[in-house]
This record gives C-alpha cells, structure tokens and sequence, in this order.
C-alpha cells in the first residue's frame, strides 16, 4: 500500500524521511476516480523518478457554480488498489478545509491562454487549476509532474505558469489513453447513458477525419473545422460547445496549418461536458 | 567577493554545486541601493543559514505607469562592496529580460491584505511584488527569506502568500531601522533635499506620539490619528496620503485597540513619496 497524506505536512513528513539527496521525485495530480489515462501518467511517473507519488483531490476552485462539484465522481478505496497494485510510494489526499482556509486570499491567474477555448466558458477555472497545481508543487517539490494531453489547454497553461514563474518543475505531457473504439477516456464518462456513450463517438471520429484531410493536403483551418462539424451533427444529442484550430504552442488563432496546430473541441453528451483534441501537423512532401 | 549570478541557470548552478544535504539557504530580497535596513537583514540571514544569498532587482512589475521606475536609485558597485563585506555567498542580479519574457502571462495576486492602505494608491503593485518574490523563491529555493517591518504591509501580504500557496519557505520580518534622529532608512529618501529631510521627521514623531498614546492608556483610534495626523501637519512640505491604524495581522479596520495594531502612514515629501509605521499594542496593568 502506498503511504497516504491526509495533510501537507503529513506528505512533507513522508517525503522527508523518504527523499535523499539526489533522488527524484515524481508526481501526478489528479482529481480520482482513476482510469487507465492516469494509470499511464503513474507508471512514467514510476519509470522516471525514484519516488512515485500521486495526488487526489477534487479541487473546487477550479468547479463553476453551475458545474458538477458535488456529482463529480469518487471512489476513494478503488483509486487506492490501483495506485498500490502500480506500486506508487505516496498519496496525498487532502481535505478541501486542510487546502483552503476561510480567509484564502492569493489566486495565481493565468492571463493569455486560459481566456479561449474551455476558458472562455468556464471562467475562473484555469486560476482554480493553476493555483491548486502550484500549492501541490510546494508540497510535493517534485522534480516532474506529469499531466495528460487530454486535457490540452490545461497542459499549455501549466507549462507557461511553470515557465512564467520559475518553478523549478519539469512539466510532462502524456499522450491521450483512448477506449478501443476511439472514446477518449475521463472521468466524466461515467455520466453517459449506453446511447448517449455510442453518440459520444463522432468527437474523436471528427478528429480523425481533421487528421486524414491535413495528411490529404488540406491545410485550410475554414474547411478542417466545417468537416469535422459535419460529422459532429450526426449525433443529435451532442451538443457541440466549440470546435476549434489554434496553435499548438500559444493557442493562437490561425487560419492555416504551417506548423504544429491543435484541433481542440468540447460538447455536451446528455449531463457530460466532454473534451477531446488532436495535434494536426503538416507532412512537408 | 559574492558569486553574482545574472540569470536563473547561473544562480541554480552556484547553489547546486554549494548547498549540501542538510544545509539551509537564507535570501534577502532587495531592489538594491542597500543601506543599514538590507543589512540588518543580510546579517541575520548570514547568522541563521549556511549559504546567504541577495537578489538585487528594480523589479518594473511592481511600480505604477507614473512611478519613479527609471529614476529609482542604483549603485551596484557600491552594493557589491558593502555585500561582499558582510560575507554574503550569493547576489543574484538578474535583468529585466531574463525575469519578464515579452509573452509573460502569469500573475499571483493577493486580494485582501493587498487592496487597502499602499495598495488602494497603487492598484498592481502588490501583484507585482507577490509575481516577482514568488519567482525569486523558485529560482533560489530559500529556507528563509528576510523582509524588512518597514514595508509592513508587503511583509502581511508575502506572508499570506506564504501560508495560502504552502510555499516551503519561512518568511522572516526584522525591525525597522531608523537614522539616530528617527528618520526610517529607505533607498528613497536619497530624494529629499536638506530641508524635506528635516520636514519628513514629523513622520516618526507623530508614530513616537501615537505610541505614548497607547502607554498612557488611549485606545480610541479617532483620537489617536487625529494626535498624529496633527503632529504631521506640522511640516507644510509633507503631504499625508493615508495614516491609519488596523489590525496588526489581518490589516482589518478597528475602533479601539485592544490587540496588536498597527499605525501605518504614507507622505508625500518633496520628490519622495515616504512609508512608516508602528505596533501599537496595549500593555494591561
């Protein structure tokens, strides 16, 4: 079994006694209720640094007031079979009154790439991200913490607060863990009913079709983006919140593809809010 | 001499190569033009840690669009002797290049303690100082770090960022120290010309008076700022942008005192816009 921290000086107490000098420390911050995405983000995690130690914590700063905090899905006694059949060495389990204290006052606020795509309608959420992400690292002091591509704006923002700020952190992005038939895999499919989940399909299918025009030559973001549309509007019961092309790196809007680009979308299935996305580069021939 | 180190890689290494296991860094954040004050930290920073670091930065982020950014005092030479004087291990010097990227986009900011008194006169300046300490906190990975009770207020806020982000830091304040005629040391009162000099005393007179107040037994805060705000109006040359009196540690407004308080002013003189303060506390017969 894994040690489990219920407090930040429990953890530091941990890892005091357990860190020695060079040794490495890696960390994966999740929300629970575990998948085979973040069980691929603890196992590199495990293969890279000498202690393995994961976080679970719902955080709610990062929840809107109309959003699913309270639904949000946990299973506390499965996520910790699984951390310890992968032979993680911590996990931190705070409580949320341990995190935040009543009269809280500092926010870290990122200010360019967390105002579009998942940001522009869910405003607060990327500070929520970001400062429950640094209080981690102070906690933790990891030499890495790794992060899925699935969450893709999140991934961007964190490496730019860890580059704004100096953390002293190696962000790892690892690729996305996907169902057999393309579903990308998160914690909120849970919410899906079986058709809604079937529905649910044609967000990676409308990736691989923006993947197969740009490997075609299409290059043109206008066309990508109505294609993939298209084959969004074959399920009625998804209700397409955006579907957009940017920049890989900045997030920048774009209106060709020359070099790295994301194509980013989110949409509501049935009570799920699902994200997915995909790198679309050009083959120079 | 001090290693002097201009960018975040260079400071890394030096302490990579000096901090053993087990011994402890202290850092003395300054934006330099050092006087007795810096160095009563500096010293207590040499006294309590193995390696004593000093981070000399005019930090831009924290002066307002019509500050005296760029008439700001420097002397680096001189800084650098008086460091090397007193035996300090590390000056970190970085330039504003390599501490801001043009595409910077990540702000910590403080939302209580930092919008009254100096904060409600210079919207950003806290954000700026929270953004630049947090990042000098990264680069040098202090066990302690020194600020000086004269900017008491930026000591309440870096506190409180402290305690909410979980920095693995201690944040140490040390008293304010004053010329023998009272006046507190500060690199800007290299602004004031003979006469605001002598003008600029009734500062520190008029918290000299509060204090005997609060010893004969006054409580009422009305009563007291009106003794100081008269021994202020003393000097025509000193233009009083606040005087108050709040909660010493949560800045909150109060009636009387019956804990520690704090009598904090800010003055106009001359060029130089002036901060001190004083605890008052009620001793019980």
């Amino acid at each position: 079994m894994p040690h489990i921290a219920g407090t930040a000086e429990q953890a530091r107490g941990f890892l005091s006694q357990h860190v020695g000098a060079g040794s490495s420390v890696g960390l994966v911050p999740t929300m629970g209720f575990l998948h085979e995405g973040h069980l691929s983000l603890v196992r590199r995690a495990k293969r890279e640094n000498d202690i393995c130690s994961v976080s679970i914590f719902v955080n709610p700063l990062q929840f809107g007031p109309s959003e699913d905090l309270a639904a949000y899905p946990r299973d506390m006694k499965r996520d910790l079979e699984l951390l310890s059949a992968e032979g993680v060495d911590l996990v931190y389990s705070p409580s949320h009154e341990s995190m935040y204290l009543p009269d809280r006052s500092t926010l870290v606020t990122e200010n360019y790439l967390s105002r579009v795509l998942c940001g522009a309608a869910r405003p607060g959420h990327f500070d929520g991200v970001c400062t429950v992400v640094l209080k981690l690292f102070n906690i933790i002091t990891p030499d890495r913490a790794y992060f899925g591509e699935k969450d893709y704006q999140q991934l961007q923002v964190i490496k730019r607060m860890a580059r704004d700020l100096d953390l002293p952190v190696e962000i790892v992005g690892c690729p996305i863990v996907r169902e057999s038939d393309g579903l990308a895999l998160s914690s909120r499919n849970i919410y899906l009913g079986e058709k809604d989940r079937a529905e649910a399909l044609v967000l990676s299918r409308s990736l691989d079709k923006a993947e197969d025009l740009v490997r075609v030559g299409e290059t043109g973001v206008k066309s990508i983006l109505a294609a993939v549309r298209e084959v969004i509007s074959g399920s009625p019961s998804v209700a397409l919140e955006y579907a957009e092309i940017r920049d890989a790196d900045d997030l920048a809007p774009i209106d060709r593809i020359e070099k790295r680009a994301v194509c980013a979308l989110a949409a509501r299935v049935g009570r799920a809010r699902l994200i997915d996305n995909r790198i679309l580069e050009r083959r120079d021939s």
